[in-house]
């Protein structure tokens, strides 16, 4: 890819399989809000068939314009099966808040979620690749790049780096408070929304001199 | 189940499906430690085949003794599929840190996650999904379920429980220090974990004294 390259912006395809049937009126296929829950998140689920049953991991994951990232171990066997062709569905899901209604039936969730159906790719130019990893560390820390050691030979040799078209992609999210049966706001309950985030400590810096024995 | 029936432990079995094949050591199969990761989540993703894909969705969970359970709509197609006999994956994952090293190769993430392959089985009877939707709110809040309003028939009725053994189980974890190679250890950039977790704010109360419109 050259800088000037116009950027890549495939359509979000809504299909019959990323069409919410239930509760669509919580759903969107805009790009920006996808976008945005996605970069929002470091953890992904990505599913797929490995050797004939439904295997799922959890993931550090990155976007990059219109793809999704991933990386690790050439012997991963959910990689192996994606390579062999097995289309990935990958989840990202943000709790916001517990709902707390009046009513048990009416309890919910607050949340932000985007589910992606798509076949990885492999990263194998070495510039994409090297562009591709430089933005797995720099989203953790803008200028980290620059300072740490860069991957050497047999480190880029035994690493998989793959990619996912934010594409055939849907996202889902909820938010503001209960929404009770109209006989029941007079019930004598607290009700309402307990927020929550997932939130960052002071860096707790590593002082070893060498690797822990 | 009665009330002095002594509890189901059936032992977390160790196949070769959920041994862990990479960076074993992070792994564990103890049911203590598995517990602990279920009861500190909210959110899990159950994947499995629906019409003859892949599919993923977040859900709400809670864990009552040696079983995880969700609840939903009869009218969700990955239930259907479940209940058409699909095995499900259910993944649960808490980031716990990012650990920024001194090479590229060594960023990694500190982390608690579950994977669980389980059937569903749909808990019918009356006294026991009284109970088990009981404990969905009593762990948001002790005592809730004495003040809230119970399901009523209608409710029930266009509710699925499903609980899942929690027996083809494992965790993997990692903590700590990142652990780099000796040679980059006197390089002169920060390292160590930016500790995070789900951090909940005050409650918001909902003061309307009717359904939004």
């Amino acid at each position: 890819m050259t800088e000037d390259a116009p950027p890549k912006t495939p359509p979000i395809l809504q299909t019959p399989r990323n069409t919410l049937q239930r509760l669509s009126r919580r759903a969107s296929y805009d790009r920006a809000v996808i976008h945005a829950i996605l970069d929002d998140g470091y953890v992904a689920v990505i599913s797929a068939l490995v050797e004939g049953a439904v295997r799922a991991q959890p993931i550090y994951y990155w976007r990059v314009g219109d793809e999704l990232f991933v990386h690790g171990s050439r012997h991963n066997a959910l990689f192996k099966a994606l390579m062999d062709g097995q289309e990935a569905c990958i989840t990202v899901a943000h709790l916001d808040g517990l709902v707390l209604a009046r009513s048990a039936f009416h309890h919910s969730m607050n949340y932000r979620s985007v589910v992606i159906y798509a076949h990885a790719r492999e990263v194998t130019a070495a510039a994409e690749r090297t562009a591709v990893l430089k933005q797995s560390v720099e989203r953790l820390a803008a200028g980290r790049w620059g300072q740490i050691r860069k991957p050497s030979e047999p480190e880029l040799r035994g690493t998989m780096v793959l990619g996912f078209a934010i594409s055939e992609a849907s996202a889902k999210a909820r938010s503001g408070p209960p929404v009770d049966d109209p006989d029941d706001y007079g019930l004598p309950v607290w009700a309402g929304v307990v927020p929550c985030k997932l939130a960052f400590g002071e860096g707790e810096e590593d002082t070893n001199a060498q690797p822990p024995a």
